[in-house]
């Protein structure tokens, strides 16, 4: 039965991809008045990429797993041709297009994210978040440079344990907040500690760098230097949601007086998120940062002049013809409701389709022959359980109401903010082709740990909870 | 009070232009542990293109203009300050990021219309589109050939005339298909002409290109390359309609088996719209053409077991508690409705956003210094006769039922295609820098000429409608 369902249609898509690729390479030399251009190919790709993730994504569900990981699997997957020589994938690996629509994917799912967050909870878990980052960081930096880098990697200089060390403390909260919303949790206080503690981790990310990285060039680092950073990127996030907070109920007002459509809604909306994730950018944050702010500061109330979509109109429509007094007062209720969702219904509509497209292509960065090394391997072991116990044990400061669980095991993938770090470290000369390649492992394993634990931490809990007023 | 309305967040929005535009100088010399991606940076402008662009959209209406028209504007306005010496837009214009943009915006436009028109309705308009389209070829092709070629630009080779009246025979589809959307006329016989008359204008423009290009290089041209040119072209359109309605109904079947939501239902439309787009171009046809040719073949019934997102469930909830039958009979209705529009809308939801985006950057191709030059506005006036005088003449085969004055408006814009044929002329030697320049402008033209001559036209037959049951 299952294996009908989804074997038939899974084996006719992934058949065509030869098809595809064959074609695409006599395209090239095809003598045609448009020529095949480089977008539409990509273009495709990414649709065909987006149809496997969703199908990879339920096959996930069929067996009780968020669908992100089966997004991050088929990404894996896809990689395994390059091991007996095929590169079907790899020009889309690298490809600047592709990489385009993943940024897009992960600074839409941030502002999703900051949207279905609330600002008022954020700032009340304010200490316990700050508590779990400076944990996460300091618990990670400590084991890595002191423990794990000696221990596994004997010989090497204090510069590259530093660095070492540093990578650790890095958190990437995309994957996070995807296995959050699959579980319907982001309304919970513990995600709320989560996100918190992420986006303070991505300033502290950022002065570590700067820290580590004038330690290796110039030997040392200016206090003053540091501070500065420090303040930037801190003024920023303040001042960008105060100040968006100002502007949104009134560019909103202009804007719906402009063109009350959906069209100018959407518009807005992604203005927002595109130009916080744009402006976060110049003071160093990472562009998810300021999505997620822009995200955060936005209000249904903001987008209350705009029209929802036809359906409205059309319902109404139908009501004129009604009526009964009740009727309306439930239709118009639903509509009401709608409209206040609205702005977050409009922007899942383009999320649903294009943010699985990031989570395959960080399965798909994945370089399956790291994994022939042993000694590699052993390193990668050691850096991962170092990695995984630093940022469990911060949910330990997340106090009452949160699950230490599910903060600790929320704050663990690496993703691609460890990558940059690693990515600094082998450009300073400080991370050799080893430790790198064990980073790697480590990276990729931390990813694909929280999809897989996370869930089940949360089904023991429901189970707990279900039990408890049994007893009672 | 229409000044204030629009003034205040216009002038807002364009202030912050210069600011951002330097900032993105500035950022690449930060020093950032993330950096300022170009792909961030082009995803912040796209943003605001936006919504400039639905500002400028809803200005044009109060003037009772199409909105296309608006957008078309902006462009061009945002190439003002180039003549300046000020080059703020200019790295955008050429940007392969935004140049991705703008392709996925206009494959969408064309998949839209492909959507909304209906494949029987087009085959029985197929006579006269047929007709339409040979006229709107021959006729401008005889004239900038014999006529306007050798009577403006005297003294050049035969080959130079035989491009100019090549060029000259193009459609571009995207801005009527636009014009008739905004004037929601895309159900009329008249618009079905128009559209079946550009695709079959994309298959002769392919031939004419070979052709032209074959004379030009070869000297002669080889009957059999001709025949087969046309026959993978039309092969391509018979078979892919033919095999796309096969596939279709099976395809969604599986995948709302595998996922009946709306990233699915988005996924399976999108990756048809692309797919097809590129399978075009391997036969030399435009991507617009297979995107058209996807939303012809594509029906709301391939959809029906997909889930509609979740304000109709809302709904059905909240009548849940009504218990009245009519009020249940006229939800359903509304809700059964939307489920069969729904691919439509979700395909609009994103398109509303995307779409302006080609409009824009159309306008911003526009080279405004081309103007400079008395001789070359000369030569471009007289092409421009030409013309709109050849594609305007051929309405007279759209027959009864419909409007000769609107079909053969309708087809006048040569947008983008002319300017591929315009390029390839140049690159083969036969059309020099006064024949290029004065082929922009009259691409200019008549690309803005359809959006200001064709809603006239659309008014006064309105008018005339209005008054004719009276008289009877």
């Amino acid at each position: 039965m299952f294996k009908r369902k989804f074997f038939l249609p899974l084996l006719g898509i992934l058949f065509m991809i030869p098809a595809i690729v064959k074609a695409s390479g006599d395209a090239a030399g095809a003598d045609a008045a448009h020529g095949t251009s480089h977008a539409v190919i990509v273009l495709a790709f990414v649709a065909l990429i987006v149809v496997l993730a969703k199908i990879a994504g339920s096959v996930a569900e069929k067996f009780n797993q968020v669908s992100v990981l089966g997004e991050l699997m088929l990404g894996v997957l896809l990689g395994i041709p390059v091991l007996f020589g095929i590169h079907f994938f790899d020009a889309f690996k690298t490809d600047e297009f592709v990489l385009l629509f993943s940024e897009f994917a992960v600074i839409l799912l941030l502002f999703q994210t900051g949207l279905e967050s609330d600002l008022h909870k954020m700032s009340r878990v304010g200490v316990p978040a700050f508590l779990v980052a400076i944990i996460g960081v300091v618990a990670p930096f400590v084991i890595g440079m002191y423990l794990v880098g000696p221990w596994l990697l004997p010989g090497l200089s204090s510069n590259a344990y530093l660095f070492l060390g540093a990578t650790l403390t890095a958190t990437s909260v995309g994957i996070t907040a995807r296995v959050f919303k699959d579980l319907k949790m982001l309304q919970s206080r513990t995600s709320q500690i989560v996100l918190g503690a992420a986006v303070i981790d991505d300033v502290l990310g950022l002065l570590i760098l700067a820290v580590v990285a004038a330690m290796v060039t110039a030997g040392h680092v200016s206090t003053g230097e540091v501070v500065v950073i420090a303040t930037k990127a801190l003024v920023f996030l303040a001042a960008s949601i105060a100040i968006g907070r100002l502007i949104a109920p009134r560019l909103g007002k202009y804007l719906s007086k402009v063109h009350a459509g959906i069209g100018m809604k959407m518009a807005m909306a992604l203005l927002f998120c595109l130009g916080y994730a744009y402006l976060s950018t110049l003071v160093g944050l990472a562009p998810i940062v300021g999505a997620f702010a822009a995200g955060l500061l936005l209000d249904p109330v903001h987008f209350k002049r705009f029209r929802s979509p036809r359906l409205v109109r059309d319902i109404e429509d139908a009501m004129g013809e009604c009526t009964q007094d009740d009727v309306k007062a439930c239709v118009h209720q639903a509509v009401e409701e709608h409209r206040h969702r609205h702005v977050e219904d409009l922007i899942e509509g383009v999320a649903q389709w294009v943010v699985p497209v990031f989570f395959v292509i960080t399965g798909l960065q994945v370089n399956l022959a790291v994994l022939a090394d042993i000694n590699v391997l052993l390193v990668a072991l050691g850096l991962t359980i170092a990695a995984i116990f630093g940022k469990v044990i911060s949910g330990v400061a997340a106090g009452k109401g949160a699950d230490w669980k599910v903060v600790g095991v929320g704050m663990v993938p690496r993703g691609e903010v460890g990558l940059i770090f690693a990515n600094v470290g082998k450009a300073l000369g400080v991370v050799g082709d080893e430790a790198f390649a064990a980073i790697v492992i480590m990276i990729i394993i931390t990813t694909i740990f929280t999809p897989v634990v996370l869930p089940m931490i949360a089904k023991m809990n429901k189970k707990k909870e279900e039990a408890q007023p049994a007893q009672a």
